[in-house]
Formats: C-alpha cells, sequence, structure tokens
C-alpha cells in the first residue's frame, strides 16, 4: 500500500509537536504528542494507552493476545533532540517542509519517520484483517535523556511486556537503498580521572622543572593507554575479546561502506588505528580507549604560564563481546596507577558502563528479518552489521525481558539526527511500510 | 635613617591610589598617582616629571648629571595588579592597614613598597648632600599589563636614559632577612599548537577505531617532548645552554631555599623534574618545556562520548643562556612535526619569546652591589641567585641601553604579590633606604 495524502499529512502532524524531552518548557508538547500517538494508534485498531512511568509517560499499544504466534514488541521514542542552532534551519525544525519527496523537521528520522513507518505498516496490515503476530508496540519519551525511566519501566511490566524478540528502526542503513540488519552493538565503560600536582597554579617560570607539571603527567599517562600500533595496552584488555567470525570479516568487505565513505563522513587527512584490522573491524568489533574530553591550564587568548594545579580527562572505553564493563573498569584503575608517577595524585570518577550486544543474524528471527527486509527493498540482499555504538536499552531489553533485538535501519546516514536539517524521504514510509509488514509475516513463521 | 611617621604617612598615601593598568575605569587614579609621584620627587631635590609614553605615562625624575661619576637607572612601577577576589582581604586593598608592623594594601610589596624604599634612600642621601652619583629613577605605570610602552619610550629616550647601570627592586628575598642579588633569568618562547583530525566533532561509537582522536594525537605528541627522565627530547635543545660554572652550584647548595622549601610554597607530593640536576638548578640553569593549557572535547558534566574536531596546547619553552629563542622556536617547530602521524593536521601560532639574561655577579656593578648588601643587612653574606622566571624589561636594558641591570628583591616570598592580602614589612623601608644609599655609594666607586 503506498503512502496516501491522507498519511503523509498525519506524519506532518505528528512532527509539529516539538517534543523535546531534554527542556522542560516543552512539557505540554511533550504530553500532546503522548496523548496524539495513543489516539492514532487507537484509530488503526489496536488497544493503545498512554502509560506513566517515574518521567515522561510511555504510549503502549497491543492487538489481542492470541497463543500459538510469536509476540513482537516494536519499540520507538516520540521524543526529538532540541534544534539548536535555530540559524542553521532552513526551516522552522516543527514546520515539517517537503522538498523534492525529503522532509525537513526536527525529529523526522529520529525517530518520528521511522516508527511512523511501522505504524502504517500494522494499519495496512489491519485494514487487510488480522495481524499474524501479537504486538506490542512501546513507544518511549525519554530516548534522547538515555532513557532513564524505561529499565524500572520494564522491570515493573515484564509480565505485560513479555515477548520473543523486539524490533527497533532507530538507526541508519549502511547505505542509501541497502537493506541493513544490525545484529552487534559494542557496550561501553565510562571514567573521568583528575590528577592533582600543586595545590595551587603556579608560576611556570619560577617553578618550571622542580615540579611535574600535571598537564605533562596527564599526556603521558593517556600516552601509555596505547601501543605504537593504537592496540590498547592495558594489560589483561583483550583477553575477553570474542575473536570475529571469518563470515564476518569476508561480509564486510562487501559493504558499500568502506574506507572512501568513512573518509568522506568524517572529514579526516587519513583513517588512522589498529594496522592489524580493516577499518570496519575496527569501528565495530574492536575494543577502544578514546579521550573524550582532556583540559587543564590556561585556556583564553595568548598565554598565561601556569603550571596548574589539576589536569582531567574524561575516557570512555568501548567494548566487544565479552568484554565485562566492571572487568574492563577493574583493569584500566590497576593500569592507570601502575603508570602514574609518585610526583602527582590522582582520582577517578567512575561513569556508566554497559555490555556489547551480540546476536546471530542466522538465527531464526535473524534469517526472519533478512527475509522480510529483501523483499522490502525488491530483492536486494540485505547487509549484516555491527555498529560501533551502544545502545543501552537493547542490552536491557535483553536482561529484563530476555530476548533478542532485530536492528532494522530507516533512515539515511546523511539524516542529520541531532543536527540542523534533520531530514527522511517520504518514499521511506513506504519502504518502512513494507518491511513491517513483512516482517511481522516472516516473524510468524519463524 | 631610620624610617619617620612622617614618611610611613606617604607611603600610605602613595598605597592608597588605586593605580590599576589592566581596567581603564582607574585611568584617574594613575594619573593622580603619577602626578603624586612627580611631586614627591620633586619635593626631594630631584628634577621630576610625568612623561607621556604610547599608553600610562613614565615618571622620570634625575639629578644634576655630572661627568665623572657613573649614571645608575632605578626602574620600577606605580601600577598595581587588579584586587579580585575582594571578599578574601582583611581590608579595603586601597585603605593600606598596618597590622604587628606590616602594611597590608595592594601593591605593598609590588612595587610601590620597594620603590619608596630607594626614595627614601635617595631623600635621605640628598638630607645630607649630593648624590654620589647621576640618578635616574625611571617609574613606569604599565609593568602589571606586559610594559607595552617601554621598550618604544627607551628607544625614543635613548640619549637622555643613557646610563652605566640598571637597579630594580621588584622580587622577592630568597628568604626572609637575607640579602639577595639576581644575576640570571630565564628567556622564554612561547606557542600554541591545534590538531585538527575530522572535519566536525564524531561520535565516538560510531568512528572510535577508525579515526585518530585528536586528543590521543595531543598527548601522544606531546608526551614525545621528554625523554623518561624529563630532560627535554627536541633535538639539538640543549646545544647552546651554557654550562652552569662549579660556584654557582656549589653556593647553590647553601641557600636557605631547597627541597623542602619548595615543596612547603608548591604542595606537591614530591619534587620531579631532570633527575640529574638539584631542584633550584632546575628552576634558575636549566630550560624546561612546560604545557601552560591543554584542552579539547567535552568538559562539561557528565559524559558526551565525542571526537573531537580540533586539540589544543599552550606551551613555554622556558630558556638558559646562550639559547636564542627563534632558534629554540625552528627546533621545536621541526620535532613536532617530525613526530606528528598524518592522520590529523596541525597549526602552530607563535607567541612571544625573551632570550635569558644573565650577568657576571663577579663584575664591578655586581661586587658593588654585594657590598651594599652585607652593609644594609647587618654584615650578612648576600645569596647569589638566578630566577627561574623571565623579565622582558631587563633584556629591553641589555638591547637598548646596552646595561646590565641588578636585581636587589626586597620583599618577601610569603608576600602575597598579585594575591589578596598583599603586604610588606614597615621595616623593609628602613633596610631598602639604607640599601639604596649604600650602593650608590658602592656604584660609584666601582
Amino acid at each position: 500500500m503506498p503512502t496516501t495524502p491522507h498519511s503523509i499529512d498525519e506524519f506532518l502532524q505528528f512532527l509539529r509537536f516539538a517534543s523535546i524531552s531534554a527542556d522542560s518548557k516543552f512539557a505540554p508538547q511533550m504530553t500532546d504528542c503522548a496523548a496524539w500517538l495513543q489516539r492514532k494508534l487507537s484509530s488503526i485498531g489496536l488497544h493503545a494507552e498512554v502509560s506513566p512511568t517515574q518521567g515522561q509517560p510511555v504510549v503502549l499499544a497491543r492487538n489481542e493476545t492470541k497463543p500459538g504466534r510469536p509476540t513482537v514488541l516494536i519499540y520507538g521514542h516520540y521524543d526529538v533532540q532540541p534544534v539548536d542552532p535555530l540559524n542553521l534551519w532552513q526551516n522552522d525544525p516543527f514546520d515539517p517542509t517537503i522538498r523534492d519527496g525529503v522532509v525537513n523537521a526536527r525529529g523526522s528520522s529520529d525517530n518520528k519517520g521511522q516508527i511512523f513507518a511501522h505504524i502504517l505498516g500494522v494499519e495496512a496490515a489491519l485494514k487487510q484483517g488480522e495481524l499474524p503476530v501479537n504486538l506490542i508496540f512501546l513507544i518511549e519519551g525519554e530516548e534522547e535523556i538515555g532513557s532513564p525511566s524505561l529499565a524500572p519501566f520494564l522491570e515493573a511490566h515484564k509480565q505485560e511486556l513479555a515477548c520473543d524478540v523486539v524490533v527497533i528502526s532507530d538507526s541508519p542503513m549502511i547505505a542509501p537503498g541497502t537493506p541493513t540488519l544490525c545484529y552487534g552493538l559494542r557496550g561501553i565503560q565510562a571514567i573521568e580521572i583528575t590528577l592533582r600536582g600543586p595545590d595551587k597554579d603556579l608560576h611556570s617560570g619560577m617553578f618550571g622543572g622542580a615540579v611535574l607539571n600535571p598537564l605533562t603527567a596527564l599526556a603521558r599517562l593517556l600516552t601509555t593507554l596505547h601501543n605504537p600500533d593504537y592496540t590498547v595496552a592495558i594489560e589483561g584488555f583483550y583477553d575477553q575479546v570474542r575473536p570475529l567470525q571469518p563470515w564476518e570479516s569476508d561480509a564486510w568487505k562487501k559493504l558499500p561502506y568502506q574506507e572512501k565513505e568513512i573518509l568522506a563522513i568524517t572529514g579526516v587527512p587519513e583513517l588512522d588505528g589498529e594496522w592489524a584490522h580493516t577499518p570496519l573491524e575496527r569501528l565495530w568489533a574492536r575494543p577502544t580507549a578514546e579521550i573524550n574530553g582532556m583540559w587543564g591550564g590556561y585556556q583564553g587568548e595568548g598565554s598565561k604560564t601556569v603550571i596548574p594545579s589539576l589536569a582531567h580527562a574524561k575516557l570512555t572505553f568501548r567494548l566487544v563481546p565479552d568484554q565485562q564493563p566492571e572487568e574492563i573498569l577493574a583493569l584500566v584503575e590497576k593500569h592507570l596507577r601502575a603508570h602514574l608517577p609518585d610526583s602527582v595524585k590522582m582520582e577517578i570518577e567512575v561513569g556508566h558502563g554497559g555490555a556489547a550486544y551480540l546476536a546471530d543474524p542466522h538465527d531464526k528471527w535473524g534469517l526472519a528479518a533478512q527475509a522480510a527486509l529483501k523483499v522490502a527493498f525488491a530483492g536486494r540482499e540485505p547487509a549484516l552489521i555491527r555498529e560501533g555504538g551502544s545502545i543501552p536499552i537493547v542490552a536491557d531489553f535483553k536482561r529484563i525481558l530476555g530476548v533478542d533485538t532485530l536492528l532494522l535501519g530507516l533512515c539515511l546516514s546523511n539524516c542529520n539526527a541531532h543536527s540542523p536539517n534533520e531530514t527522511f524521504p517520504l518514499s521511506h514510509l513506504d519502504v518502512g511500510s513494507a518491511l513491517n509488514q513483512e516482517l511481522l509475516r516472516e516473524l510468524a513463521k519463524a
């Protein structure tokens, strides 16, 4: 069923809500958006409700639960990122504007377009008759602020949310027109370190040479994190890394996303990293130690000849199966303490951690997803990918509901999610609707 | 001549001017302070004038120039540092308050007390008769903002400021009650480097591992500046370093300023630096490579998983004789470029540079100063020191007027110059006045 003028009009209504979860002054818009979704989901024949959480409400919708068919939970979110800087937008971010079949609006790709495509698919299927599965829509309002209420909500509603598999469309396709199944995500462990040398900032002329500059100590300490070949130099760091399977390596080499594409997106002079691995292997299957922020001393104009008292760094370690965040944390702390000179003190503040995720794209759910993707994308072979980022909710679904997640990205990599001029091609509503219908059919057979 | 109640009263008048050069709203106070100084210097029998510069006026005063005696230029400054944070002061910084013989006021040590002691010495000598030298007082109003107008003023008045030696009291004594002659200063070369990796900040999950993080590149690059023993690892860096003379090493070992004192002042867990040199050697006679500021990425609360586009560092190299700033700059640039990976770009912004300064404390001026110090400090042997900082005006006097400078510090190391509750012992007016009279006598004989 091709998208109708009516469904496009509805999509634009959905996009007009300034449902920015990060800013409490948009609370009324959040409420209105959730209520609109609930009405929409009711109107297509589902039992829909707005369900309170510790934070923003969750919209839940389901068909009649019948035994003998799998239960599929489709997750999405109705909240969107803030819109600053507003002056870079071609149109008001909440006045969706269509140019050449592409809609420009905040949330168009992330995540309203992708979840609305699923809703359109279910609407079309219900017009034909019954759905082939027990369906649960779970559409939350706090994804852009880290989903703080979702895990407690899942815990509290474990029984009624029991399902066989989760479906999420909240990520890009590997290339335009390429059906994409993501079956793995990296985990993460964050820490912040502070080095303290002198008890106040010192004059670098009067004291330079006699005391260790905490910035020098920090640079040297952070340098110890890597070997010259960019492998991580922390003892034991790779002990639990599950080797990449040969089929993955082979499949990734054929993807339409390689050095040239990564160079174009990042704008770096050249790629760099672990020499023994391809760029995609390094992104998806190898752990990293990254400095996300580093600072100390004078940052203003001109110069101030100071030896600062303090030097700071924020680090994150991206993890792969089967590295455990708490084990990595212990190894990192041990490494940092072992390499710290006695002439500075160190404080370590532990940040958030989350395990990596890896499903088998060749299990029955994965094969069903691949089959559906192939039909929805006119016979093209699906790309089987992992992602380098971390999606904590996927780990939450696994941990609390005990189920795997099928990650089926429907937006383009240049969609400007989180940036000005976020876009979504209207044709992807059709693609996503078709994918949803094929997917539910295939999952029912799995 | 012991300090009289009248001269103390005059000193407090001098301290009441809020002559803050950094803030233009104090311009009237600057003008009033310069005029007050001109009246004071006239009243003691000198020919005094307020002389305009490109910036704040200079106060010049001189006796009658007579052939056959040396010309001595005593330099000082009437401008003071800002007073923030005001709430930490025990009294209004411009309402000088005497407690136990110590005056608490902004500028009391830096530099009003020290220059006023010289004025009192000249006043006392003139009451006895004629000065033994041709004297020039040059008291500027921009020292606390880097003396931007002084060098042009010296150039423009080269003839009338021609002299045989310069005297400056604008630095601490090495220990309370220890007469101190400083005969050397380190030079400096400042640069700022910026590393550029991706053309925008990247998500460290999506791209971490495939691109070099500019913060990692910066840490690694800055680490290459030092060897494990904290010597500077830049090729050729030490080629022009004049070896410390054995008498200096020996003399410094006996100074009442060693590891214990430096530990107490700096509050570091332990001293650190070039293993092959004592702390004082490292401070005064060895060059350094210091990071004065370093920054990039996310510095706010919590974490933001970013690979920043840019990473920055502000560096200064402290130089010793006979290192030349422009030669060191070339070596530093060569080193940084040689150690830069191809996967980031670097921009280098050159900052200010100034050569090191070294006089012979055993030449005739040095010996005269030592003799005067000994008398003024009741027979105690003067400490012969260098300083680790850089005083560009000393290089200006050498370069433009062709003369050496005697640096005779009269304040205490805990005087809180540039900090709240700046203090100066009233007794140091007597000491300084006596020193001035002895010094002019000795210089006349030299």
